[in-house]
């Protein structure tokens, strides 16, 4: 690839994104689509009113962004949470660090690399890119140095920042749980594999265990309900006739008010779901779990929620063995109440290590099952093997404008219709695992994409290139440092366009919401159902972060290579922080908060990749024969090996676990305001399996307890990719 | 080798064994060497008495081996503890175990074997031991399901074992933890880190913390103190001056009783360390901790020993994060007072991680350097090529004789020395890794002694043969299965004789405690030192449990390679447990109790050799090109890790916590019985860092509170191997 083939595709890129963007700041104007780019807001304050005239809202502009950066860390945290803030501060640690990476690899590592052999000069805008690579230095150059050098000031500034990040986001989560409002889940444990003899009820059996051990501190308790598969067909049935109901009343309703659906701004009511709700249940009596009726009485589950009169109580009875058997009387520390996973909270708790096995084998082989449609796309890129191999294809690829469609369109779109499917199966495994929290269940599927993608994007487009037959050779450790070493240079260039594809285009697409806006307007205007207000969708951390990470390790393992790569990732970085502040202020609702959990993962991605480079470069030095150079790279290796295992020691604690010394404090704190027994008497309505304003036929499983829409998360990971 | 020459290196051995035992069951009669043979008795009750004329004492009978048959493992586990009963179960699994194998494999495997291939059959004697091995088996054959038959018998009833005894084992311990008498362990929480401000004591900062968050089960505390530098050179210096004392004084006591001292069933007396301890003081104050004095008062660790009310409050205490710093507050549950590594408790909690990794690091180089005595030793017995390199030596080696010794004998010399090398470093690796418990210690040297013996013993010796200079092979998983499954029948005939040289005789100069004999008669003869009856050594669990593994992991991967191992190794295991059984009764002394905490790593080991074999079948069977069998393996493979993690999830909990049901039981059974402030009194002096009847000079780091000598377990390290 040359330099002006390089800028042609940002050229059209850049052109793509201004698309896109113009497209935005039009649309977000327009009252038709308020609930795609400003769910979060109607979801808060159902007041929300843009004032704009008609003469505005047809001219693009770039306000958005101004308003996207005037909005504080605070006050971030403030509307969206802790977690937001996190996701946020990966953007923030990149900025700096490829900031710093730009200016010493464009400034000192690039013009190294260009002029590192003799050789004759073209014009610069037809010179190849992999001049610009560390293929270009000669074997045994005095000049490795130089690369080394900026190894060791990347390592060490990301280093440092990661330590800093890691250190302010401890204290942020810190002062995130000792200043937040009251958290029920602090008080609850969650219990599972209860033995109970026959003929004593589970509900007896937790009593009467918890009032032996734990008189002083034991509150109350509350069973968990299975509903049957019975209910679960019947509860299906009526959400379809519910559906049918819900449109049918607001098509008559459609004509009494057309002027507020057609302004979208009036907010939803439930006035529809009410008549619906005393329709279906003409005497007005509401079922519920209590009412002795054999038939609509859900089946009770080994599972109970046990709540403590202190938090102190209720950390010590999470995190203590309770019984003699470890398999009995599991505790773990609850979820908060809108974050349970109720449909996962039946499995016995004896089936879940076979269920964690089964679904790491499955992920696996997913992992590299996957190598099948990329070998499959990679094969329609080479026309010439496929026509010798299928002579009947001659034909049909005779056409010119055909095989250009097929070699260079087809390829990607099928690449990436393959991709979107990754997130949703990488959450349905995690569903599987058996997380009692969609945050726990989330942080796995996170897990997972990312391993996927570093797995699928950065190792296979690495490898392919040379040795994607010979899979022996990923298998001996010995040979892999010089395979990168030789590998990762020469897919520079298919990195950068992929920054620039992948990156750029994701994050204005992202901005314009491509798939809610189509999914919307076909609802609405096909399908005629009314907005819903509450149907905002979650923040899709685990197809976000993964991508983030996977463009910090691009940028890491590419810096010292082929730093031509580092500028478009800045660029890149900038533009998300931008996009993201902006989608979490306006576009996202954070339904659950896990205080920042998802950082450890960050920080152990990014030290990962660091160590990913530094067993690059030695490779690299290796094969250029500089031993000193080498040498010193090791001794950095095993620096950043210690500096992660400090930071392990120091840090991750914090992140599973509550310390003593604060909930005892804030137990007082409460205490001292006599603030306690409005908080026990709030806990025990906390954990409402059944809401008491929805008919038990509505509550089946997969439904969140506050949204009417099937699973929004479930939705939502097949449209927000 | 021949079946003759195996018959004759048997018969070498077992007339060696002989030799040894009759030698023992002499000396053992032998009033002088009582101290050798029944130290533990003697430490226990000082008036021991065998009633037996003088005729009696020159006549070797066997009738030692029926007194260790009579004790029931109830008087075992009375007598010598959990820990010794633990070990004693390792042997009753083996023997279980490698019957079933033996019956299976010597009648069901080996005639298979043996009639393999059609060919020309020498006389028995003379057959070679190869065509008892599968290599005898030919490519293809059908008789290839008879092993695997075998195979999934030895594995199913491994499993069914291992489950049965670690069921038992954890019961065991349950009922140990329950009925024991008070052990001050349970109320005692070690805290380290501890963060003081200045001007503030750390006793104080201690108070303060405890009576702030655990006011209402917090009992006192106790400060570890630190010996200095200069203290600790005083004190070397005091010992040898205490020697010399001690020595002069048993000289001029000498004279006045020779026959009590030649009897040496008197049992020692104190006199003369409290004569020294006059000498030293005139005016008989004894230096505490408590007086004032800045010359003699230790200099204060961050580190404390707190006592609780309760059990439930100490496990609490102990497993609770402190602070959220997870550096400071750092608690752990304390070890048993005669446990305590008191040398380890001034190192800062800090170093801890860096020591861990630096000592792995450490002994893994240790490992791999020792592959160069172990080459140099194979150099040995290739003396032509030693030749060639070395012309000088030709004149040496002319000689038959001289040839002979070096080929023959000084290479399993010079490799024995350099064994005995290795529990004592591996000791030493664990100190440094800095445990706070003795058991800790020893544990840790035992997972490295095993990886070590393994390594060495089992993969060096089999890898030797075909691949010792192509270390690469190794680094390629994939073609592990294939390299051991030729490897491991070639070196089997190695691996009987390992069983009968090391095995056998080893056992039998462990009933002769050979080294402790010499050690004892060049104490006592040469530099007239009076026997110590509180010097009695502790069971070496980190020499003989990974010896056993090693036995363990030989007869698995052999079993149905080469079944002709399996007799030798029963043989050899009937022979430990009698052997064992009679140690542990008359000699060792078991000064803590860890509760039988060796096991998991007993079952680790054994499912780890299960795989092993099962890898090596799979690797077999493949090259014997029998796809059926190696599919029948794969599964059975993946059936044992599934046992081996539901064995991980059901019982390994139990082996490192306590369960609160338990700890509050007991806590009620002592209230109800009124023994609560018996206990609370106990415990304020139970942890003494400086024993009251010993002088401070006398309270260096590295002696046990209980012993005199320098460190009984070190010292022990060097003559029991």
């Amino acid at each position: 690839m040359k330099i002006s083939a390089l800028l042609t595709s940002a050229g059209i890129n850049i052109g793509l994104c201004s698309l896109f963007l113009s497209l935005y700041s039009l649309l977000r104007k327009q009252p038709g689509f308020v609930y795609v780019y400003f769910g979060r807001r109607i979801a808060e304050d159902n007041d929300m009113n843009e004032d704009s005239c008609a003469l505005e809202r047809l001219v693009p502009s770039p306000s958005w962004i101004a308003r996207a950066w005037q909005y504080t860390q605070d006050e971030i945290l403030e509307i969206a949470g802790l977690d937001a803030v996190v996701f946020l501060r990966i953007l923030v640690f990149s900025i700096r660090v490829f900031s710093i990476a730009a200016i010493v690899c464009v400034f000192g590592v690039l013009p190294l690399n260009y002029f590192g052999q003799e050789m004759h000069r073209k014009h610069i805008h037809s010179e190849s890119l992999d001049v610009f690579t560390i293929a270009n230095i000669q074997e045994g150059s005095h000049w490795l140095w130089v690369h080394c050098l900026a190894l060791y000031i990347i390592s060490f500034s990301a280093c440092v920042l990661l330590y800093f990040e890691y250190k302010n986001i401890a204290s942020m989560r810190l002062s995130h749980i000792i200043q937040s409002p009251t958290n029920y889940s602090q008080f609850s444990v969650l219990v599972r594999a209860i033995p109970h003899e026959t003929g004593e009820s589970i509900s007896d059996a937790v009593q009467n265990f918890f009032m032996n051990y734990h008189a002083s501190s034991y509150l109350s308790h509350q069973i968990v309900y299975r509903t049957g598969k019975v209910q679960k067909l019947m509860s299906d049935a009526e959400w379809v006739y519910k559906k049918f109901i819900h449109l049918k009343s607001t098509a008559i309703k459609k004509s009494c008010r057309p002027s507020t659906y057609r302004c979208g701004l009036c907010g939803g009511t439930s006035n529809s779901f009410q008549l619906y709700c005393n329709e279906f249940e003409p005497d007005g009596k509401k079922p519920s779990p209590n009412v002795s009726d054999s038939q609509t009485k859900p089946k009770e589950c080994l599972a109970a929620f046990v709540f403590f009169k202190t938090r102190y109580a209720a950390v010590v009875g999470s995190q203590l063995l309770q019984s003699s058997n470890p398999m009995l009387w599991v505790t773990n520390l609850a979820p908060e109440p809108h974050d349970v996973y109720w449909s996962n909270l039946w499995i016995p708790y004896k089936q879940l290590w076979i269920r964690k096995i089964t679904v790491l084998l499955a992920s696996h082989v997913f992992m590299f099952m996957f190598l099948i449609p990329v070998a499959f796309v990679q094969g329609l890129t080479q026309l010439d093997k496929l026509q010798q191999m299928f002579p009947f294809l001659k034909a049909i690829l005779a056409k010119n404008f055909t095989t250009q469609l097929v070699t260079g369109y087809l390829p990607s779109v099928i690449l990436q219709l393959f991709f979107y499917t990754v997130p949703p199966t990488m959450m349905r495994f995690s569903a599987m695992e058996g997380w009692i929290s969609r945050s726990g269940r989330k942080k796995s599927a996170c897990f997972k994409v990312l391993s996927f993608t570093i797995w699928n994007v950065f190792f296979v487009n690495v490898l392919s290139g040379s040795v994607i037959s010979q899979l022996d050779a990923i298998t001996t450790p010995k040979s892999i440092p010089p395979l990168l070493a030789k590998a990762v240079p020469r897919q520079a260039t298919f990195f950068i366009t992929y920054v620039l594809t992948s990156g750029w285009v994701s994050l204005a697409s992202e901005v314009l919401q491509l798939f809610a806006l189509i999914y919307n307007a076909v609802k609405k205007y096909i399908f005629r159902v009314k907005d819903d207000p509450n149907s905002v969708p979650s923040f899709p951390y685990h197809t976000e972060v993964p991508k983030l990470l996977l463009f910090g390790l691009l940028g890491f393992t590419c810096s010292i290579l082929a730093p031509l790569i580092l500028p478009f990732l800045l660029f890149y970085f900038f533009f998300g922080y931008v996009v993201y502040r902006n989608q979490i202020i306006n576009v996202y609702c954070s339904k659950y908060e896990t205080g920042g959990q998802i950082w450890p993962l960050v920080h152990n991605t990014t030290v990962f990749s660091l160590i990913l480079t530094q067993i690059i470069a030695i490779g690299v030095f290796g094969s250029k024969k500089s031993t000193v150079t080498m040498i010193l790279t090791i001794l950095l290796l095993i620096c950043t090996l210690l500096f992660n295992e400090y930071c392990r020691q120091r840090f991750s604690p914090i992140f599973s676990n509550f310390s003593a010394q604060d909930l005892i404090e804030m137990d007082r704190e409460d205490e001292k305001h006599g603030r306690m027994e409005g908080i026990h008497q709030m806990l025990l309505s906390a954990y409402s399996q059944f809401p008491p304003d929805v008919t038990t036929l509505d509550l089946f499983e997969s439904r969140s307890p506050r949204g009417t829409i099937k699973d929004p998360e479930c939705l939502h990971e097949s449209h927000t990719m």
